[in-house]
């Protein structure tokens, strides 16, 4: 495990020796409540999935400053040694909720919750938002993806145009928590055990004399995984009838198995993937199958599908790894509550002429909405941390803003589920370490809490997130207090 | 260091099990010479700066399998025990060539150059791509946004949305070789002992009872780096005013040093820059002064300059560390002659309905002309490895597509100098170790080889890549043999 503790804003370092210094003047160790949270789904999406806390957690669980992290510091002469002190004994011991893994989550609710001497929560911001926002993003991006693909296989194929080798290893990660089947990526592979999937490129058939000589050697290598990329010379006219030629030659010697196929990766994918199909059927190889790359994204791939593409197998690269169209998540970090004397409570709120900038104030949690009979999810309330709430009664929720939207879900008809989970206690992680591929089967069954309507790629149908009564009570007295 | 050696697409390793079949049937082992370069400059610039080098050899010069990474391919089912074995002894063996970090390039040119077995140079493509890319982008977008603050410092605030820890370790650095002056990442400052700068946050003005506290506490603590953020509750009639009680308060005291100002972080920056510069010179504080972030982008800084806006620092995140409106460089890694035999070469072309994606086939190098009388350069010429060019005679250049471009420069009134040097050579390193310093300092000199005329933000002058005479006929005379 990599120690990053470093991986952090300086004014993060200067904002902690300048509260040591309080501390020492006070006597009380102060501590804060800061809520993530975001305020725009990437890509004009319906929705957002929630990815990167196991980074998070092995962040956490690596924070230490090692001697050679406080000699730097040392060396930029800006921190005192009482500080420097303090930063040798640092470990944190607060408290984290989170979402899991893998949740649809929506603009303005706190998908993780610190609570912690300020010190300690204000140095873990920056690298919470950075692993957060990285892989919320290209998780979001990639259910986009695979929505467009309706069912078809998704195969991330992006590193060599991700950010940076972190950005190609989390990013197949959060990738296969949207829901791709698959990875390029060979050290994301062995990481997180996921699929790792690939055949050849454009150079092992150009270090041929012939297409049909370096086909023939990969096949015989690969049988039982054999894709042929056929668009190096003339797709048409030389890539597909040799692909061809050696499907044939396989098949009477008994080598062809079920997985084989081609790979498109330029010229019109629809015209050629159709045209590719009429010949491979027409050769007998129903089975064989159509596979694609080649600068795509969800609009291409859901406007080739609607040309009727015979292309069953979407590798998507630049697109995905960096979420070109939306390449930064946007999600921040603000302090919604403080005890000067680690006792008593203040709850704190930023204002705003943007009202949807107006942050929310105090120690909160989010109670997500069911219906209970197709088990649908209706809405997310927000509430303080003390709230209860049961489906025994009937339930008015109401946006915050436009007070007048108003919903009544009736008692019983509902059912209640509560989205934060604690993660770390008293600074030590109480959370299971899950595999990727049971956080990729949870993200599945989150997204089939939608409907439809709300995945839509293009101003989809947005859900509710409101305030419990008690908490919009808070928020507008807090208002109307600080304007007067 | 970490080990990389996993960090590639599966089809590399696909394909290099398939070449070490090869190379057992026919006895001969095969070597390659692979570029890469890009087609076009990000965000419409018109020229890109190379960087990632540094991280590239680190990569080289770890390569190895370890036990652990062995037995996970193995699991995989897809590689062979020889192969395996061949892999567990595997190391580079070759040779790279590469355009220094920092150096101007443009589209069409190899930035580097690796001529090694086929299967080496597979492997490390995926590599390659990844780390030059990532950090050529980011030096790009940092070069744009320099330009546009023109000679103001610009600070890399993009830590938190930066797609993941390295895109901001490695952004940071990369920022810092496109010309800004410092970064707020901690870990980058680290590393590559750069300037590490920032100072307090929303949350450090929220923790106090009032924005004057806030300010005091701040103050006394950091007397020699005293920047207020004064956009919490009210810029004009709070922050600024309580932001120049301080500076009086400091002035009385004598604490008041050489560098302090004020941030402003929302709210328009043109008009509330001018009305704070108005306050304080007012207070006799000409010498404070204006720092702003909040979503920069080069065309928003040209924008706010223009408009007379009294900002001397510029904050810049998410678009700088994203390169958001163009967040991937697009470098190829492409195949451009070969040896079946480890002694006689052959040229290796890809054709393409685009005239612009037909590869140039050769092992080649960059000329770089420069007029000698003010050092401001000409064109670049690629040529054949093997050829020479000195400023003895006239010499006439010619687009490689239009033809009928052409230019004729004088002998003895231009420069040449060849840019490609060397990097590995049979496997050893023999590039120097350079600081990021070191490498800036380039890196400014390079940029200052453009007129401005190259520079411009918006629909910029091209600068001429040609090919040599020589290369020329080979590339057409390929092409013709290709078609035919």
């Amino acid at each position: 495990m990599r120690n990053l503790t470093l991986l952090t804003d300086l004014y993060e370092l200067t904002m902690m020796q300048a509260y040591l210094q309080q501390e020492k003047t006070t006597g009380h160790r102060q501590l804060a409540v800061f809520d993530m949270f975001y305020r725009e789904n990437p890509c004009g999406n319906g929705y957002a999935v929630a990815a990167g806390l196991q980074q998070v957690i092995d962040y956490i669980n690596n924070l230490a400053f090692t001697n050679e992290q406080l000699t730097y510091l040392a060396s930029t002469g800006m921190f005192a040694a009482d500080f420097l002190k303090y930063l040798q004994s640092f470990s944190f011991s607060g408290e984290i909720y989170a979402v899991p893994e893998g949740t649809v989550i929506f603009p303005g609710e706190p998908i993780l919750r610190v609570t912690a001497p300020i010190m300690e929560g204000q140095l873990i911001e920056t690298a919470i938002l950075n692993i957060i926002n990285h892989q919320s993003l290209i998780a979001t991006k990639s259910a986009r993806v695979c929505w467009a693909a309706s069912g078809d296989n998704v195969l991330e194929f992006g590193l060599r145009r991700a950010q940076g080798p972190d950005a190609g290893v989390y990013g197949a990660r959060a990738a296969m928590i949207g829901g791709c089947s698959g990875t390029s990526n060979v050290l994301a592979g062995q990481l997180f055990n996921i699929p790792v999937r690939g055949t050849h490129a454009h150079s092992w058939i150009m270090s041929f004399d012939t297409e049909l000589e370096a086909f023939r050697c990969y096949a015989n290598l690969y049988p039982n995984a054999c894709v042929l990329l056929v668009d190096t010379y003339d797709t048409l006219r030389s890539g597909v009838p040799n692909a061809i030629k050696i499907f044939e030659e396989m098949r009477a010697t008994g080598l062809l198995q079920k997985n084989y196929g081609i790979r498109l990766d330029s010229g019109d994918l629809a015209y050629l993937s159709k045209q590719a199909r009429i010949m491979l059927d027409a050769a007998g190889f129903q089975d064989a199958f159509i596979s694609a790359s080649n600068d795509l994204d969800e609009h291409l791939i859901a406007e080739l599908k609607s040309q009727g593409a015979k292309i069953t197998v979407w590798g998507v690269g630049t697109h995905l790894i960096t979420s070109k169209e939306y390449p930064a998540f946007g999600g921040v970090y603000k302090i919604a509550a403080i005890s000067k004397d680690g006792q008593n409570w203040q709850n704190k709120i930023k204002l705003s002429e943007d009202p949807v900038k107006v942050t929310t104030p105090g120690r909160k949690k989010i109670f997500r909405l069911y219906n209970k009979q197709n088990g649908k999810m209706k809405a997310d309330l927000l509430a303080l941390a003390d709230e209860t709430l049961t489906n025994q009664a009937d339930l008015t929720i109401f946006d915050p803003i436009a007070t007048w939207k108003r919903m009544t879900l009736p008692a019983g008809e509902f059912t209640v589920r509560e989205l934060l989970q604690p993660v770390f206690i008293e600074g030590k992680c109480v959370y299971p370490t899950l595999t990727v591929d049971e956080i990729c089967a949870y993200a599945a069954a989150e997204r089939d809490t939608l409907w439809d309507e709300h995945k839509r790629l293009i101003r989809p149908q947005l859900m509710p997130v409101d305030l419990s009564q008690k908490l919009y009570n808070l928020k507008q007295q807090m208002i109307n207090e600080s304007r007067a």
